[in-house]
């Protein structure tokens, strides 16, 4: 099973701001598009996640912005299942200018998968920890 | 009941891009802002609206962009209940630079309260048409 | 020159609401990515844009909501030049489910391209209109 | 010269997801709108920032989300000012739920004031670390 993905996003207008470069917020949104594709990587997909109501949740956020990002820029984001416990895992994000390979944010989060309505943490997917477990 | 309501709202760096105005797309969130303003001001809370599972549902919008907002404004929206059918309503909405009455923006929305899982359309409260009937 | 295009969005947690369904607000995030592409389609890149300080502007929306999009989904939307004059444009939007074709919404847009900072429009590209005027 | 303030966002559809909840991207804009806030109070205003154009970036965010806000809630986010260096300063903030005071997140930001379009950092002002020395 893959551990990473990427995933490449020209830079649109509504995510730039007055300043003339990507908002800091934008940037979470490239995050979660890349977390949604590890995910499905990871061999969970979004109908299952609507039909078993086990919503992937952020418990944790840290993102370091290192250089801006501007309109015309593509940008490439990198994804991998950093650490898995019991009932959470974390991801991390390297952001890339595509065309140059410069490197504009890192980002990791803690994660948990929730069941909803009731809000109770639920075991993270047993593959995931296998094979964490054998890579360590 | 009024059938009207205004709300201020400063703008931020995210709702402008690198043209250095604010985006076409802020401006829909400033309208839904007033519309839920006015929703409250109607006599349906967010509260009352999750319990019972009808949502207020958007089937069309229309709006025409007339001068562009910047940062450092603050928008004036004002909103009303322009027009009530059996399961439909449309709300009217005027976007003023608060400081100097300049219009930034008109939109109008045709509304429908929609039962989830459903996705079935209910009645509009009565006391809408009612009202809207006597004033006609 | 192609006056058409188009794009293949998968849905992502952050365009959903409580409601279940996507928030008409991200509808119009999926027309502006279709639109930056089709600008890109016929000729007209966002380096280019940035360069000259001229920027498409949307002048008008009507955005008419059929059917609801849910996590789960990739939305196909369907982008074309509709009409060209000397300083203004229609673009035309179809958004629609991938998976089996289901209208979702409608879109169109009439847009300008302006100068920054002076806010003066500029006439559109004389490529578009004239192959405008030929199939027509 | 205060080093803190706090604002009020009652949560709309479009900061939900469809887990029910506010999505984690929202907090961010509702951080947002209280460091904007938050740096006014501290004396800079937005049209200060553009006519100068030296607009503040956040160079790194952490943020801890504890429990969700839903639709119906208003959210109280406190800001303050925490920390001052020549060219970096370290924001903290707050989100609670105005009812009832439960914790909702916490969030840090270290920001700079950069000048555009060069991307240089400029000192923070005077005041703030005037006021901040006398303070430790």
């Amino acid at each position: 099973m893959e551990r990473q993905t990427e995933i490449l996003l020209p830079i649109m207008f509504y995510d730039t701001d007055c300043g003339g470069v990507v908002s800091n917020i934008a940037y979470l949104r490239f995050v979660e598009q890349a977390r949604t594709a590890l995910v499905t990587v990871l061999g969970v997909s979004l109908t299952d996640i609507v039909q078993a109501q086990e919503f992937p949740a952020v418990l944790r956020t840290e993102i370091d912005y290192k250089k801006p990002a501007v309109l015309g820029d593509t940008v490439r984001v990198e994804a991998q299942l950093e650490e898995v416990k019991r009932a959470r895992f974390w991801c991390g994000f390297t952001l890339l200018r595509d065309s140059d390979g410069t490197l504009l944010a890192r980002c990791r989060q803690q994660c948990a998968f929730i069941r909803l309505p009731e809000g109770l943490p639920v075991p993270v997917p047993a593959a995931w920890r296998t094979s964490e477990s054998s890579t360590l």
